[in-house]
């Protein structure tokens, strides 16, 4: 430890910035370049005063902002030290993502339809929301805004026949800050199945609090289903099943998580009746979200808790905090009480179904009027099977290449499946995106890295 | 399973609801008022196409309806039976939250001061944000918007000279939310320590995945600290207490988490280095949020990922969904851009300390010259030890009664501390508030029941 001997001052710039900061950044500069390295020792604040030409009491600031920012370390009785742990980093720059295609035509994803959004209506409600000075001052309550519980706690007790007080609703930012809640509230982790289509997302959260995730019901003490949604392509799981898994699950004191998303979809059938409103709300923890209704954009589910969890959840609820946009909830509940989130529904509801008509029309014209097209019940999806040579992965992965996104599965019959989405791309562009699956699924099986 | 024998058609009324909804009302009512309990089986469609004087398929069209909400179950070759699950509930009403006493001077809040934040600016950026409809109209990305990643690398390297590139950035609506994600991305289990003052929502979110709490750090694997704010009232870690904890732990291999809050408040002296900074980005994870700074009801964290971790993140992230509202995410990145959050910075920290002055010459003036009165560095928060024959619990809730919210805390020596915090009420009122306490302070000490 010696202060190096070559260490020579050059006079200071005449600049607006404070002596002692010249000074500091002078030194800063020595250390950040390597020109004084690690555990060198610095001239005494003596020497530097009167090597620049500064004040000691200039000097001595700058020696403390050195060590208040890291780049020196004063040892009592021995002096200011340059720390080894300041060192300069070539800063690496971030390794570029893998280039993704451009997608012109998205019909694998769950994008809203541009039309489907009245934007300036939502942007009024927002605004209103932001003129709230006062209560955008504070956190919000950990349990979701009460006015916008009692608010969703109506619509979805007139909608869904479901139980509910706004005590019960909890609202977070997305179904999985919920779950990361219910499965505090539940505390012992215990087997969770999910019927039906899987859902990773769901599977994480369960994952992460240690609940084992068992692949048949029959193990579970906690059932998971969509039943507005109960396959790919959207199918309604009906009333006499839906009383069926309630009897089964009853007897066996099974918890059920009813993911309602897509309810408000069921275009071809009124919907059936929620789980959580057939058993009275007793033993069924009801998922719901705004999300796919709205904007996918706007992070905002609720989960309404049956009765003998509600002690547990109060327990624990101070500590979760709410994680969903206060002022969007503010917005949204002055949305729903103005009547605006049913007529929502009513809209898209009548544009979802003109579209998959016009998808099913397109995919006939384009594929061959004998195509079997098939719609969900949730309408959103329409399914058939094109003549190709081509398994899915390599379909889709063509497909995306020539910048139309869809999904394909492999059937057990040997043929290939498409799923699209109708709601992702505009209905003028059926015919054009539908031409480029056309002529993907006629190509010969050529393996991919032989292409171009 | 009889029909009952009793059972007796009264005619439909006119009405313009249409004729097999006008059935279909009929016979819910008579169900859910009990009149026809479950298991009990309806007419036939005949029957009671006869008695009610309609067509068999507007009859048989009631029955369906009937079936898919829930009330009745069709039975082939058999008929249609009441659902034993659709029987009236009484609706509790919410039990009423016990009436907690109005607080008309919060000085226990976290709440932002009015004066210290532009709404109108603020509205403009999110009014800004709210036009870009294509962008709203998907999901957001998992990590966070990348410009809003780019936007903040950019200002926290600057500002507080950690290492950090967009892509080790990740968004959330919190520091929970994040932590969630972190606990994912460590996996395994290893025990956990807090330096410092505790932070329940911290623990609850590393004992949900399974990660045990030590008290001790010797026995850590991973090491939470706020090194901005070591205690309750607002002290910073030095830099060498800091290059210290570094070098403690880098021996063993351990994880130092550093929630960097409030670094932003460190009125008294230019901000310490952050621990991540001082560490090369090597073994840190860095937590950083907006709420403090900008509005509380602005839920927007983040966290920077050592290099080490990445790869487990990448693995996971797409199991985890964005939490933080996509319209604030674009609005903040443009606020930033502009350089608004630099300014506004400058702005709080010129206010907090003009009205913590105020509030120690406030406190001084109720209490007496001679109150010795302590300003944390973070500068938020004043402390003193009036004269009081009460306990902390006892005083903080006298003073919630007649509405002052403080935080008290018993000092070993008998003393009661008092801590207030400057930021929730207006300087305007400190004396008003302050007269409140101090009556308080030197009523005697009667048993609270007896009161009144």
């Amino acid at each position: 430890m010696k202060e190096t001997p070559d260490f020579e001052f050059l006079p200071l710039q005449n600049s607006n910035v404070p002596l002692y900061m010249q000074v500091y950044n002078y030194y800063k500069a020595l250390i950040t370049k390597g020109k004084l390295p690690p555990a060198t020792k610095l001239p005494s604040i003596r020497r530097c005063a009167e090597a620049l030409s500064v004040s000691r009491t200039t000097a001595e600031a700058a020696y403390l902002q050195l060590c208040a920012d890291g780049y020196v370390l004063s040892r009592p009785q021995s002096g200011y030290y340059v720390t080894d742990l300041y060192v300069p980093r070539p800063q690496k720059p971030a390794a570029a993502p893998a280039k993704k295609p451009e997608i012109r035509f998205d019909f694998a994803s769950l994008s809203a339809d541009r039309e489907s959004f009245d934007f300036n209506l939502w942007r009024r409600y927002l605004k209103s929301a932001l003129r709230q000075d006062e209560r955008l001052l504070s956190y919000g309550e950990v349990q979701g805004e009460a006015d916008l519980r009692e608010a969703v706690a109506q619509y979805i007790t007139e909608k869904r026949n479901v139980v509910c007080t706004p005590d019960k609703i909890v609202i977070g930012a997305g179904v999985q800050s919920l779950l990361h809640i219910l499965c505090a509230v539940i505390g012992t982790p215990c087997p969770v199945a999910f019927l039906g289509s899987s859902f990773a997302q769901g599977v994480a959260i369960f994952r992460d609090h240690g609940f084992p995730v068992c692949s048949s019901p029959e193990d579970a003490k906690i059932i998971y289903t969509a039943p507005s949604h109960v396959n790919r392509w959207g199918d309604v799981m009906p009333t006499s099943e839906r009383i069926d898994l309630l009897r089964n699950t009853a007897e066996k004191d099974v918890l059920l998580i009813e993911d309602d998303y897509d309810n408000e979809f069921n275009y071809f059938s009124r919907p059936a009746p929620a789980l959580q409103g057939l058993d009275g709300g007793r033993r069924v923890i009801y998922l719901g979200t705004f999300s796919k209704l709205l904007l996918p954009s706007i992070r905002l589910s609720y989960m309404i808790l049956p009765d003998a969890l509600l002690p547990a959840y109060r327990k624990i609820a101070p500590l979760y905090n709410q994680t969903a946009s206060k002022v969007e909830q503010i917005a949204l509940c002055q949305f729903i009480r103005d009547g605006h989130l049913a007529s929502q529904i009513r809209k898209v509801k009548k544009l979802y179904t003109q579209k998959a008509l016009c998808l099913e029309a397109a995919v006939r014209q384009v594929f061959g009027e004998d195509t079997h097209v098939y719609t969900g019940e949730t309408g959103f999806v329409v399914r058939f099977e094109p003549a190709t040579p081509l398994r899915a992965a390599e379909l889709a992965r063509r497909a995306a290449e020539a910048g139309v996104a869809v999904k394909a599965h492999n059937l057990s019959n040997g043929k290939t499946s498409l799923l699209l989405s109708c709601s992702g791309v505009r209905a003028a562009d059926y015919p054009a995106a539908l031409s480029v699956l056309k002529k993907i699924c006629e190509s010969s099986d050529k393996p991919a890295n032989l292409k171009n």
